[in-house]
């Protein structure tokens, strides 16, 4: 390991051998917008597509940072390397960040096999850090056979990691309130498989059989043509349903061989280049200082935001043609 | 009331008088995204800017619902109108909406002077749904004193609210659990005024206590220069801490006259004219098709998304010019 700066370019070397260095410098450029890592991203993005990802989400509560630590302990014990992107609501404006990820992992933390990256959102275009994607391929490069993509909050995060993953799993558990329910109620069909966690707890038969309910009433994955998502209780303090969940995401990896499997990969690539559009387009816009001109106007609402925008918008297309 | 169409520009004369059925159906074409509708909300953005304009968030189980319906009967008791705009994290796939808003608030069901909308955001740009900001000027046209914006996510969609209201209201609740109170810490700088909410039980008081001893740390608000955001704890059971929460609205309220306001709505504009510069752009991109062509390539990895989505920048930049 050296210090010395190192171009973003040469370390792809290093990060497809799996040098944890060369891929933590990765990710924090990666992580931090820079545009010297962008052509390096570019050329990892064209090696990757090998692991396999996994979106978990869950509302607050439902236990699922625990599980994700359970799961990675059973799917160490098969063998494969496991990395971690939690995405986390942590502040946007003094950036800092708020989970103990570090702390609850910890029985992870020499294990040379597992990678565990806390990203925060800090009101990045489209919720879930733009940077997460980017961090997808690098580890993916690195290596890794599952990456897990965890998201904390609720509402945005939990469509664009279902959008990003080849398979979601959404966590649910016993004895939530009224309010969080609801919330539940709205992520259901992003699932690829559902999991109730908690089911050492006696309410957890109930919580179980209510999910099951719904979904014979025909919720079926939205993402992914013919699957049918099946239910699994788990149990962090007893270990139970763990094997039957490592099942569940083997099934689901099967079931994404031949055309399902490249629907989902053609909508994750349509996800990620309208991303990246979105990305350069208002790069180039706050480069050019075009929104500067006609804040004010809009502020003082002598003109319309419409209007503005789309003399924004007619202004960019001139000078980019000029460039 | 009439059910023959009537063009969105001439909804607003009548909208502006207050009645509710132009409004009404303003908002559901604004909500639609109709392109009709955009030249009319321009045209209110310019008329509309009266309205005070107050979100309201909190973690799940914080009772932020009930006190949101408690605010609002202690504002009418003052002769001040209320407009809320509840933002939903609904299925962004069936766009079913989950909130039991219309029941909760049902005991201002028959007041004219209290008007009530949910809202999905269904996979928005940016979190928030983007016609939240053109219903809110639709509300504050049709004369409504306060507009309440409520988000029941936990995450980018608070940062949203907070870019688009005059005053932030944060709900905390004792006894959460440790989950939830770590996205609590995600969001607590954005707010103006700290809300406690069930404080008739007995664990209350070391909640509001913790909450003020982080904020003499030195959190003051990031978006209101000089204030220092208020503690208050109310109790939908006893009623007590309304009246000291809408004398900290009224406070606040008063510290954005002059510069601070100045600012503030600067940021809130600013904050406008960016998410419409994205709405069109984006549409332009896909009424094109420009991602058509290269999401085949992206998906097979044979192009990198950054290459891909620079190449759609400058073609979208060459095709607008010859428009």
């Amino acid at each position: 390991m050296t210090s010395k700066y190192i171009p973003s370019l040469e370390l792809i070397e290093p990060a497809a051998d799996g040098e944890t260095w060369a891929v933590a410098r990765l990710i924090s450029r990666a992580e931090a917008g820079a545009a010297e890592v962008r052509e390096a991203v570019g050329r990892i993005y064209k090696m990757a597509g090998r692991a396999h990802v996994i979106g978990i989400t869950g509302v607050p509560g439902s236990g699922k940072s625990t599980l994700v630590g359970k799961l990675v302990t059973h799917l160490r014990r098969t063998g494969q390397s496991v990395a971690i992107v939690a995405i986390d609501p942590s502040s946007p404006y003094s950036g800092g960040s708020i989970l103990g990820d570090r702390i609850r992992m910890s029985e992870h933390a020499l294990d040379p096999g597992v990678y565990i990256r806390s990203m925060a959102t800090r009101g990045a275009v489209g919720g879930m850090a733009h940077a997460a994607l980017d961090v997808v391929d690098i580890l993916d490069l690195a290596g890794f056979d599952k990456i897990i993509i965890e998201t904390v909050g609720v509402g945005q995060d939990e469509v664009e990691i279902a959008k990003a993953s080849h398979t979601t799993v959404v966590v649910s558990a016993p004895g939530l309130g009224d309010d969080i329910q609801a919330i539940k109620a709205g992520i259901l069909e992003i699932a690829d498989i559902h999991v109730v966690s908690k089911c050492d707890r006696s309410d957890a038969n109930r919580t179980m059989t209510d999910l099951k309910t719904m979904l014979k009433d025909g919720i079926a994955s939205v993402l992914t043509r013919d699957w049918r998502p099946p239910v699994v209780g788990t149990s962090s303090l007893t270990d139970e349903g763990f094997a039957e969940l490592l099942a569940a995401l083997d099934a689901h990896l099967q079931a994404l061989d031949g055309e399902p499997g490249r629907l989902r990969r053609a909508d994750i690539a349509a996800f990620r280049l309208r991303k990246a559009a979105e990305t350069l387009m208002l790069e180039r816009l706050r480069a050019e200082g075009a929104f500067g001109a006609e804040g004010p106007r809009v502020a003082e609402r002598r003109a319309d935001p419409y209007a503005a925008a789309s003399a924004i918008v007619q202004q960019f297309s001139r000078e980019t043609t000029h460039v």
